[in-house]
């Protein structure tokens, strides 16, 4: 096995493209990076086996590859511009060089990928060989505006919106879109510079549109409405599952005006709406609803459970 | 069980000192702050349970408190200034709601003890009860100068010194200063106060005095001669012991000139001269060496392995 040391030193060295503002890279207690920009965002997300993947079905390169991904799904969803990683992993004893070669080599260029290199990183052994591999991966940003775009700033009257199309991105042998999804860092940026101000409130499609977007409304003090005929289900997907399946990455996001039905490639879907609080009669309905032509079916009622 | 999401809710609910930097504080997908500097510090470590400690005798009050002053001492060492900290940490699925609350309460007031507050955090718990609790920290810092001390700076001619004293920090029961050390931050910003640009090379003690020593030597291209009569060896430990045990969490730097024999109450100790690489005959020759009076024996016979 090669050492923990050593494996951290050839990641490292295939890191060809560090920045200049890299000003003290990887292999010292810390790196140093030169921020342009006054303000930071910073998050950490981990992905554990048994929980986020199937470690008998899936390739490495895809394991690293949504390890980092998944962290840079939250950067769009601030429109935040990816600035560095950091990762920690936790291998089984028996893992094997080649193997935790293969996984970080992915972790790497996918960071690189979105211009956001790795800048630091722990590597342990687990004593006990049945173990479970875990990866945890901090992301560093900068806001592309003085502040981002944060999930309390839902306007009663807005408009709710999703990028791509919701729903089946498990498939029954643990592969698909929860694997290879890009991350909509480029269209949370051209909304951002399109909309200005009437970008609202954001946030990325992780648990389920409605547990999301749940998030949204509790922040923003307010209720969603969505209309299950505009939500953009994949094929074969029905409106329920699409809203509860989770793993999307999509962004849902909220804004008055014009908004675009498109950005570069990828769709944009008008599907709700943000109406008061105290619009619903009772203290105990949930502030996602969605409406099936005259019935209005709680938020609560599809699987997931609503955190207002 | 409480949820995910209601144990990170209390865990912020309680950081009731975040700094007015903190613009965007933990709840969204990031977090945002503030740089007052123009450079950031950024590292990640993690604490594995059967690795780094004994969850069954170790106090969680205590595991938490390491979990952080273990990336602090790195931030020690770069004679950085906390800024943040993210936390990401995985549990065994039985885990239990009083036991992960005392957890994540000792890692938040630590982490606030030395002005580091936490900014971001993810819990996952495991599928199965046996596997294994691990903790990953980032640690976000400035340097108080323009660039941090890094390992890569010794000087031939300079003195080596270390903070405290060595060995011993394991107890047979599992206990002992390895969770109860101050990373020594404000001795760190004491000595680059006091020393200026004659403070060269400086690393935290984890892994040993003899294996941190060499990582100063390989970085700096030079070696390192310690006199084993000046190794300040804590009470009843021989010097062998003393370096290559480990998990010390004190500084060894390299400095010029005059160096006080302590900074607050901590003691300093010279025991060290770096000197050029081509001193020693043979190629194979560990970077550091140990002088016992007119015996000189090569790092590598105690059994740590040196990085040249």
């Amino acid at each position: 096995m090669m050492r923990e040391f050593q494996l951290l030193e050839h990641v490292y060295a295939s890191n060809q493209s560090l920045s200049p503002n890299v000003q003290i890279p990887p292999g010292d207690d810390l790196a140093q990076i030169l921020i342009g920009n006054p303000s930071l965002l910073a998050g950490v997300d981990q992905l554990v086996e048994g929980r986020h993947f199937n470690l008998e079905v899936t390739p490495l390169a895809l394991i690293g590859r949504k390890a980092i991904t998944r962290s840079l799904s939250d950067v769009a969803a601030m429109a935040g511009k990816p600035l560095a990683s950091l990762i920690a992993i936790t291998l089984p004893p028996d893992f094997g060089e080649d193997r935790a070669t293969s996984l970080f080599d992915a972790m790497r260029a996918t960071a690189e990928e979105f211009n956001c290199p790795l800048i630091g990183g722990d590597i342990a052994f687990h004593e006990d060989p049945s173990h479970a591999m875990v990866c945890a991966v901090t992301v560093l940003a900068t806001p592309s505006r003085k502040k981002a775009i944060t999930r309390d700033g839902a306007h009663v009257g807005d408009h709710v919106y999703v990028t791509g199309t919701l729903g089946g991105t498990l498939l029954p042998n643990g592969l698909g879109h929860h694997l290879t999804f890009t991350p909509r860092i480029a269209e949370a940026l051209a909304l951002q510079s399109q909309l200005g101000d009437a970008l609202h409130a954001m946030i990325d499609i992780s648990d389920g549109l409605g547990r999301d977007a749940s998030h949204i409304a509790t922040q923003s003090e307010v209720r969603i409405e969505f209309d299950v005929q505009a939500i953009p289900c994949r094929a074969g997907i029905s409106w329920q599952d699409a809203v509860s399946g989770g793993e999307d990455y999509e962004l849902c996001f909220t804004a008055s005006g014009d908004v675009p039905s498109c950005v570069g490639d990828t769709l944009v879907t008008r599907m709700g709406v943000v109406v008061p609080m105290d619009d619903q009669a009772s203290e105990g309905t949930p502030n996602v609803v969605f409406r099936d032509g005259d019935d209005l079916i709680p938020g609560d009622e599809l699987g997931w459970q609503h955190e207002s």
